[in-house]
């Protein structure tokens, strides 16, 4: 979009003109075959290439501003691009390119007994919002996970990134289009403005699906008054339950991944849930690898009694997201007690069991709602890379269309296509 | 729910009280096997067979409501049960004892090299509120086949049907419950103000789907502002395109099919499009069809011209769902053209081309962004049952989740169940 053609358009406007051209796109990239997409992804990958200083420059902006406004320092570094960080986008857009095509896939085939013969076919969604925050490498991350799926995509990203946001945009189409990439398949809402959110979200005849990625407010803004679909990638809090029968050496290499590898991304385990039976056995020694690793603990009466260093926990603990080096820890009764605790605290996200009993651990998979349960296994794999899904635009937190690691695949729908010779209903 | 002990709540505290019932219903149903869930269904069709006389009694009273407040005979015809009916709707409860299971499907089976075994399974959805007008068979429908997929339902179906819809409902979950069925399975929303569709909506901690079957006045008072995700039954405005390549014999069968066959409902034509090349040898026959038929025509100059009965048609009838014997019709210059027209003018609910011309077939199937796209098939079929789904619970005019006829698997979503031997992420 040219802002010389847009400067005496309300807000409102400029974005109802965003999403006229978002579906003229999309409905152009439905009719793309395989290879023509690939050739546009990997134009788009040239690009972004060629336009690393432009990027850097535009990145510089941006941090000055972070720096400026007080941001902190992880926030700074998430915002922070370099070349190497852009060579590695790059990279990932020509992966893109190489991954199988979702679009076609036939999911089903009918052959009805009045000869009519039903397929129902993958096909693009259309026109695709992702709303995110700082991380600018998201913009060319989302763009071309959309672009591989047919679909047209307006991207929101954080206004401390804007500059960074746009020129990586810029970039994309440039080189998409001299590969004959259409006009506004992929867009950067230039305007900063709050208000754009709420726009955006009601804005049903043009987007089909909105993904929000971030926080809580994030969340709200996006889902408050809302009239396009949304699929949410809220908040993730996991539990790892340590039941009775846990071999307790493979429980503590769990509990320490699930809550260490990485703490501040929404698979992490923020609740530890241990069987009493174990508790005494378990506890004081995970408690000294923990304090080794700086982790903060937060414990019910009987976790403070078996971990000397561990605070006493409130209510408040057990819904909070940390994304850091805090355990919220608790000894249970039962089985029935640590599903009822993840019923009752958890975000249906990401819940392990560590057992050798197997009706223990098929109660739990059973009875735990959430997108992903394991048995003996660390809470971090659930992530579309882990899952062989090659990529992955984030974690649905919701349970319809798209529940936990949402890849390709689920920036597809599809359409029942019925071949007849003349059938009609008597 | 016992009124006695609601009689001092205010209405958003009964709908809260209902919502967190109905989610304890859904854990406790998502537990039972396959041959528990069935006999709660034939407990269900008992029930509702032995209240037979007690439901006429209720319907009486919506009857002699309708007539007072002057609903039209088909509004009538629509809320009237009568012994036949509701035999038919037993009968139908039993046949969805009889379908398979939605539940415990394995979608995917994933063995990653370090060893995980991830399943993706199918699983109740949990809480489905279904939102509906008049008919209150609907009420038995509805409520079976989200019991069948494991799910609670909450039921609102239209003011003029309430004594009906509770009646019914009370009988299901008497018989479900001597089967076994647990309290708040089913539940019917005693309360007829408007007010209640609001809170329904934003009940997201509760409710984990809901399905509005209806007119656009029931579908925007659902939309607008809800929380909970929503799976639109909106209009149909379908179309035949009779191409210049089309067997004009078979033409005509589908064209009278899609708009005669019963006209009151989302699958049946709204709108004929024929190529200028085939117009004068296929319309003056069709037309002189209709007129028996009695079809009112409403055509451009064009179709005016070969079909003299034909009235001059409006741009809002272009847009118009009709439900009725009246058809509008449009000359057009291409299969680019008629493409263009459903682009701009359809719901994207079902769409049909006339052709022999495999060409002409394949980019129709393509370009058309709807629901069930046919070749030489009547836009009747667009059906659950005629799909081979067994039953439905409507057809989805949204793209997420379920599109097209929505039967039982719909009313599934799914999890990611992953099997470790203390895999950790390194």
């Amino acid at each position: 979009m040219c802002p010389s053609q847009i400067e005496y358009m309300t807000l409102e406007q400029q974005l109802h003109e965003m999403g006229v051209n978002a579906r003229k796109a999309s409905r152009a990239l439905a009719r793309f075959s395989t290879k023509q997409k690939n050739s546009f992804l990997l134009g788009m990958a040239d690009g972004l290439e060629k336009a690393i200083p432009v990027v850097l420059e535009a990145n510089a902006k941006d941090m000055d501003g972070g720096k400026n406004t007080g941001l902190s320092n992880a926030l700074l570094d998430r915002l922070m691009l370099d070349t190497k960080r852009l060579t590695g986008v790059v990279k990932a857009i020509r992966t893109v390119a190489a991954f199988r095509d979702p679009v076609g896939r036939i999911l089903t085939t009918t052959v009805r007994p009045n000869g009519l013969t039903i397929e129902k076919i993958a096909v693009p969604i259309g026109v695709v919002a992702i709303i995110y925050e700082s991380r600018p490498n998201v913009t060319a991350d989302a763009a071309s996970l959309c672009l591989k799926a047919g679909n047209a995509s307006i991207l929101r990203g954080g206004k401390e990134a804007i500059h960074s946001n746009l020129a990586i945009a810029q970039a994309l189409m440039e080189g998409g289009k001299a590969a004959g990439l259409p006009d506004s398949a992929i867009q950067v809402i230039p305007m900063i403005d709050r208000e754009a959110i709420r726009i955006l979200t009601r804005m049903d005849k043009y987007i089909d699906m909105i993904v929000p990625r971030g926080g809580h407010n994030l969340i709200e803004a996006v889902l408050e008054g809302a009239r396009v679909p949304i699929i949410k990638h809220a908040a993730g809090i996991c539990h790892v339950y340590v039941d009775k029968k846990a071999d307790l050496g493979v429980a503590e290499k769990i509990a320490i991944n699930s809550k260490c590898q990485r703490p501040g991304v929404c698979n992490a385990m923020e609740t530890l849930l241990v069987h009493k039976d174990v508790a005494e056995s378990f506890l004081p020694k995970l408690g000294e690898a923990l304090v080794q690793r700086k982790v903060e603990m937060r414990g019910d009466a009987e976790t403070c009694r078996l971990i000397s260093s561990a605070k006493e926990v409130t209510e408040q603990d057990w819904r909070t997201e940390y994304l850091d080096f805090i355990l919220s820890i608790r000894v249970v009764e039962s089985l029935d007690e640590a599903i009822q605790h993840i019923e009752e605290y958890g975000s249906h996200h990401s819940d392990c069991i560590v057992t050798k009993d197997k009706i223990a651990s098929d109660r739990f998979l059973r009875e735990v709602d959430s997108a992903v349960v394991y048995v003996n296994a660390s809470t971090r794999f659930t992530d579309g890379g882990e899952f062989g899904m090659g990529a992955e635009i984030g974690i649905s937190t919701d349970k319809l269309h798209a529940r936990g690691p949402m890849g390709l695949d689920e920036l597809t729908t599809f359409k029942y296509v019925v071949h007849g010779d003349g059938q009609i209903r008597e």
